[in-house]
């Protein structure tokens, strides 16, 4: 668990894109977010007032949340001030980084001595069980994808912020380092060993009230051949009662794997029912989301109608739609 | 890579089947094996040459292999003495066990003075890459099951022996702990983390002649819910040309899962296929392979016409009957 809220270090990043991290944390945790701290030179900007640490701590931030990523992954020397300055403040440190921050000597020394914690969200924390399949109270929603990164993170968040709104029990379940950091809880599934992944998730989803749904971000796609086994843990340790199918429709190839053409949307959702099933004999397919960021406004709702009348199912793009449409369809269940 | 050949060490195992990896190496690769060693009291006998450390190393041992488990699977004190003084007569040490051998300090410590190795086959140690998904050359073949502990690996173990004898060739490729002692290599899946499952199956199946056969060790189910992204990791780094469905027909629900009964052979074969194709569109399910120790011999053959008769596939039961006719489907591939 990661003190919130944060203060977001940009650093002296070299665009916007950089730091999508901090803008997932600014868009979906807003009040998790204080200020951005932003060295000189850095070329995003999350229109958060710009503060040093000592105002992020007058102001309440605990963690700095390294919300920037370089070339490589790694932890810049130019950062380093900064960081070890943060620790000696009395914040902790938070990062998604591929190097580790318990990695860098100076920053654990630093936090040794300070007494305060690095948190590396790639590194799982928790010695986590075997699955044990018992179906658990409550409900849980699971996006499946025809291919990897198609918009199943933003998907779930969008459905959980959604849904809140509605005044329904909702919580997104982090699986991923993004999703990790934007909540400040969750499990870094692809780092967790394998006999674990399934799991790991029934730890995150556990018994809960009736009516609360347990948003649950998705990875991979059973498909994808480097990941598909993330997918099927996710989907038996998960136990989903509704399934959303994610799809990009400008994609040429499944992502990182040219040879591979994507599934059909029939066919993630032919598979995964059947597969989800053993684990949970309700669970239902209840909607598509489409990722349409490629498409201008036109040719996006002519994809959408297209793949709604093809798979009689609610479909929408939740970034350009919001997810109402998909809420709708889970209260139906 | 562990060297051999070995020698199987009982310690004072307290019944045979506590022997079991050691009467696996013994039974499938008794090259390896040039003797067993027991303490006072030990209960199980491999029909090897009894011998004492020096005789080993005279008949040439390389390693000294924890061929018992203990209950709890840890490292019994009175094993230790031995231990130590192989590593003094210039073994290396291997073993399966839960409790590994570099976490013991006096092991270790030795280990590291007499420039020896421990190997534990449950952590990986190699850095395995991420799947490319790219086609190679030879071919392969993998058990699929209803269910964890159905005969896979005996089934690999039984084909890669009957397709040698006919100067087939064939290489079995070990995913497990006892596979890889009884191999001297191999990948300990379970123990993998999970971005890597099917890169370290890639990894262990490279390019080969086009008239190999890389017989692969199966694991768990895609239909248990604990294990069955391994499973899946499996078929796609695997690219299988050919499928086993492995079966043990008396098993009253999936193992560890009272909740949960057995698929039926039609659905294992559906759903394996399936996601095989994704990686391998030739990918053909060619035999059966029932472990039909619970049954007599009369029981057994009418499990097997059954099976046989309504799957339309050459059904066996390798222990009883050897796997030739599922390397005679392998040939007519």
């Amino acid at each position: 668990m990661i003190e919130t809220p944060y203060l977001l270090f940009l650093g002296d990043a070299p665009d916007q894109l950089s730091s999508k991290v901090a803008q997932g944390i600014r868009d979906w945790r807003p009040d998790n977010a204080v200020g951005q701290y932003r060295m000189e030179g850095c070329k995003a900007d999350l229109r958060l007032p710009d503060m040093d640490l000592a105002e992020a701590r007058a102001a309440g931030a605990k963690t700095l949340v390294v919300g920037v990523a370089n070339r490589g992954g790694v932890i810049s020397p130019a950062w380093k001030k900064v960081l070890v300055a943060a620790l000696e403040e009395g914040f902790d440190l938070a990062s998604g980084l591929h190097n580790l921050l318990r990695n860098e000597p100076d920053l654990a020394a630093v936090a040794k001595a300070t007494g305060r914690a690095l948190h590396d969200v790639r590194v799982p924390e928790v010695a986590y069980p075997i699955a044990n399949g018992k179906r658990r109270r409550g409900k849980r929603c699971l996006a499946v994808g025809t291919d990897c990164s198609v918009g199943k993170m933003y998907t779930a968040l969008a459905l959980d912020r959604d849904m809140k709104a509605r005044g329904l029990k909702s919580t997104f379940r982090a699986t991923g380092q993004t999703g990790i950091l934007i909540t400040g809880d969750g499990v870094p599934l692809d780092a967790v060993v394998a006999d674990f992944m399934a799991g790991a998730i029934e730890w995150l989803t556990p018994d809960n009230d009736p009516d609360h749904w347990d948003i649950i971000e998705g990875q991979g796609s059973l498909f994808h051949v480097s990941y598909s086994g993330v997918t099927l843990a996710l989907i038996h340790g998960g136990q989903p009662d509704a399934l959303i199918l994610s799809h990009e429709p400008t994609r040429p190839h499944m992502r990182g794997l040219p040879d591979y053409g994507l599934p059909s949307l029939e066919a993630v959702r032919d598979v995964s029912l059947t597969l989800a099933r053993f684990a949970n004999p309700d669970v239902q397919v209840v909607g598509v989301s489409v990722n349409t960021a490629a498409l201008d406004e036109a040719a996006a709702l002519a994809c959408m109608a297209e793949i709604e009348d093809r798979m009689g199912l609610p479909t929408v793009d939740p970034f350009r739609q919001g997810a109402g449409r998909l809420v709708d369809a889970l209260v139906a269940l």
